[in-house]
């Protein structure tokens, strides 16, 4: 199926928690979209009622886009809103409202974490486990929902799923990876500056344990008879820290592969590396989903983290790893490939794969 | 031998590389020091006969202390200045000018990469391996030098190996380690603000091979007859990173022990660890060389790197690593415990065991 | 009065606010003070009944006290701790507690703005106006407080009045400033990160109307029969923004004086300036004031914002403005000279004139 | 004349000093350039011979344009290349290099300082003094050259020229700004990391004498019988400082205007402004060469920089000034609205207005 066959009218979607950091990537990346139009957006009750503009402190370098600056806000409550809604909820108030909107008929398509680790949760990255969304049919036998809730992976776990998904074909055995994330990961106002001006803070609350279960999800095979994902055995030990950059987390990783390919046999296998977006030729798929760079110190977050829009992966520095066997270096744009364009690349797969009907 | 017996005098000991940013950190290092006195200022020909002050643009954020300010500074020429001479050149002009200062009687305690892993030439962590010193018999047996080299390691690698010398016990194997590196590790200029404003530099040309063969001199043993250092077996990999900080290394450490100590073992011999340097209560010593943090997001460099004025190694977040057994954060700052005090440490410990006569 | 004959038993103080970022510098400030010592600590309610460590988040890079740390944090309730109170109280709740305080008998040494501009409260910089002092006759007279409450200014205003007092004798007919001022005058969270890293924000909410009155009162006249200060009649036109620095407000300043003083002129009267704080030699007063520079980039708030032990305002650049006459920058450490190292010396100048009994 | 009847096929150009940041900004901005075609490539001989992939470090977050990678770098040589010849030379080469060129019959378009105050050299912003391209005809009488050269001003004088072009109505007596600059602003390597991060560098070399004769000669008035610019009477005076911004100048304007306009008169004034750029529809011409915003913090470099392709000047805060009689805040693009961009535009209006013959 080609791109152009699908949508001729662009489908109304809404946002749920649009005013937030990244409610306002969401808005960015749909405003010129060729398949959805932001038709709707939700947010607390405070800002019921007011404008976009109004309710919204504006925090990203491109403009506030003129089409939604003067719609209003509403309240989050379902049944009103598009069928599907773009979750940019927090997790607390994703953990309640989300499943409620799914009830109510929504195809919630969320980046909070609150729902990724349920067993009938699809816990998506369309090149790697587009196979996944046939967890829908168990959620859907199990929660009788006339909607749906599909997730994508933290914005830390996707650089690194990314990178090792072309990597199973080696024998993917253990990982370990050091983060070094942009402070937009945090949301607004987030990081505070005397926390991080001239500093590098060691931790990131919750953040490993993330990375080192969603990988094993996102990895994992899925029995479409059962409906069920075995994770994948790979064992991922992570640190993560927070450093002053703006967008784009750098991940340092080691990997222990069974059949020890060669830093250029890797290469070779990430570089070649597509998946369904790139067959399906989706709006907001990458045509290169990882890149590998040879310049030897990059990649960069100031120079590279644009890269395919934001959606494209950024490897460098692929060479030996005395204790594992590989080393590299991975960087991927935490508020677009890690949020709000991972989760229109979903809804564009869940569209294109007849998982939401497209009218 | 207890500090208080030993020179009264302060002995007078010269700078090679005076003017830069290590060679101002040994002016700090040395303007109150009770054992030595900065009597001479070696540098290159361009600031010959100037003053300190005229001569060096100064850097850190403690004013020039003023008995330096108006000291002529001298070109690099040996025999003339005193017999200690401490040495901040760079790895070039290191190679070429170090070994003319030992053959002329000087005792060259340098801070530069060039003579490390020469095999008679002490790689020297005070509180690790004093005993190393005995190479020196070995070095003035091949050399004939009536004076001698004696060097302190690589700024990343001071930090590592202070953490790895008291797991010795435990059966060190390997070790993943991710460094968060300083900018005045660069040295000035160093690194160019477009680089580091806002980004990571995903690389720092030759730190990790430093770091993993540096680590392994400085650990291993010592056959003081063969006058041989036997390297220590555990096998580094190093990834290194240049991050928007002004003083102070963070290093992400997996570590694999064959032991499996809890963390709390862990802790607890970190926490005990002392060496020679606090049995002598060295002048630069710190009390403590290693101080364990408990909480979940220390060490940090803004809070952090001054602690033991800046000569103690902060660790943090002990705790297991699914991939390799144990994993935690340090921290040490990189121009004192990484450099300039790294060196002066070195001078007073060969002092206090005679390795240098105070007159 | 030589600061030697004063308080050989120090004197309890007490903190009210301690938990917040300026409550942390006071208790940097008093923990080592020859005069006062920090016996009880106010916070929230929230912080009530914890220990100082667990209810504050430290934010400085010299450790926390020990003497402090292990102390029970109370409710800012008035009568019952020491007599001298400083106030870190947010404007709020200052507006609210501290008359209360004043009406207990406490001496309220306050940073926060809410009685700053009171006809009957000091705005004291003790080198300027340790005159007015005596307007707390008036405000004893109209309060009926047992207590007192005296001020310190706006710390962007402490610097530029410090450089403008000593030029009051060459006609001070008005002023052009603007800011750069660091994020720790914020507070702690304060400036969001993604505000600050990397750019400007070119207003401070109430900041510059702040500048503009202030200046006017500190620099004012008193007739002390009366109780009463005439403003300075000093035009200022400030513009303030906010830059990635943590300590140190960097202000440009553009001046017009009647004299027309020549660069040479001007930077005699700045260095020649003493006050009282000198002549009673207070613990806190820094030997000179104002310290004039001649280096072509200075001062610089990584560099300079130490000097006087963060009590002395950095003057450079002094040179002919085509505009106003006379232009220079001034630099000046805003949570030390312009706020709890401001207020301790205030409570110092008290004791030493008598305005406060020492048991 | 409209946009679209100009330039059919693109024009052949060419870029001296292409390697350095001035010149990567160039090679952007021309990539895609409907009317000019980046044809040849010069730079030190340093780079001769290379492609430009391997000669320049690539330093912008736009990746190296593809259809200038491969292109072979040329030695400074005059007569071999287009005629039109962008200059981002250094100062020092350019003195020396732009004459050559305008003898061998190139129009050099330039970014450098060395012959902007010539009395025969416009010194040009095309929405402020098109008619000053007069002064070619002086120039090639005098000089006797078949080339020319036109130049560009200094990237902070650019952004406030922009804003006091249409305050000249209102009778511009005086303005005192302080400029707050990125580091781009000074190249590469530039400005060192330890100078600037986490500080405020408050000089730059020779700026403020830019600022303040430019502006004069920029809005002054063209004899074009004689030949002659009179500069414009304004007195301005200025303060500039480095700030940790990677681009993006802000200013801190205060102005005295005889007339004493409202602020929002002035608002008006500046909104309504076009100039001959806007009534050519110029390629790179921003519609609105002046924006104002109404928000109370802004403009901000990391939000507001882009606007118009980072063609606009930003405006923000109008108000009055007690001491000048009005005061605002503006940003502009350095690099390109200052450098690059302001060339290219240059050499718009020389095409458009048959300076330049289009083959």
């Amino acid at each position: 199926m080609a791109s152009s066959s699908v949508a001729v009218r662009r489908m109304d979607v809404g946002i749920l928690g649009a005013t937030g950091l990244v409610g306002q990537q969401f808005i960015l990346q749909l405003a010129e979209h060729p398949w959805f139009r932001p038709a709707w957006l939700g947010a607390s009750e405070r800002s019921e009622g007011r404008t976009y503009r109004e309710a919204a402190a504006w925090h990203l370098s491109d403009p506030t886009p003129s089409s939604v600056a003067s719609m209003r806000v509403e309240a989050c409550t379902p049944g009103r809103g598009p069928r599907i809604m773009f979750s940019a909820l927090d997790a607390n108030a994703a953990r309640e409202i989300e499943p409620v909107f799914a009830r109510a008929g929504h195809i919630v398509i969320s980046n909070a974490r609150s729902y990724r680790m349920d067993s009938s949760v699809p816990l998506l990255i369309p090149e790697i486990n587009p196979d996944h969304l046939s967890l829908l049919t168990r959620q859907r036998r199990e929660h009788g929902w006339p909607g749906a809730i599909v997730t994508n992976p933290n914005c830390s776990t996707v650089v690194l799923a990314m990178v090792l998904a072309p990597l199973r074909q080696f024998g993917l055995r253990a990982v370990n990876v050091t983060t070094l994330q942009a402070v937009s990961g945090a949301g607004y106002p987030g990081v505070a500056s005397l926390d991080i001006l001239g500093n590098v803070i060691p931790a990131i609350s919750g953040e490993e344990e993330k990375m080192e279960s969603e990988t094993q999800k996102i990895l994992g095979t899925i029995d479409s008879d059962e409906g069920n994902v075995s994770p994948h055995l790979v064992v991922v030990s992570a640190q993560t820290t927070r450093v002053s950059v703006i967008d784009g987390h750098t991940e340092m990783v080691s990997i222990k592969l069974d059949d020890r390919p060669s830093p250029d046999h890797l290469r070779a296998a990430l570089t070649a590396w597509r998946g369904r977006p790139q067959e399906l030729v989706l709006p907001t798929a990458p045509p290169e989903p990882i890149v590998c760079m040879d310049e030897p110190n990059r990649p960069q977050p100031r120079l590279d983290v644009g890269r395919g829009r934001g959606m494209t992966v950024s490897v460098g520095r692929i060479r030996s790893c005395p204790v594992l066997g590989l080393k590299l270096v991975a960087l991927g744009h935490n508020t677009i490939r890690g949020a709000a364009g991972a989760a229109v690349l979903n809804a564009e797969l869940m569209v294109a794969d007849r998982w939401i009907e497209s009218d």
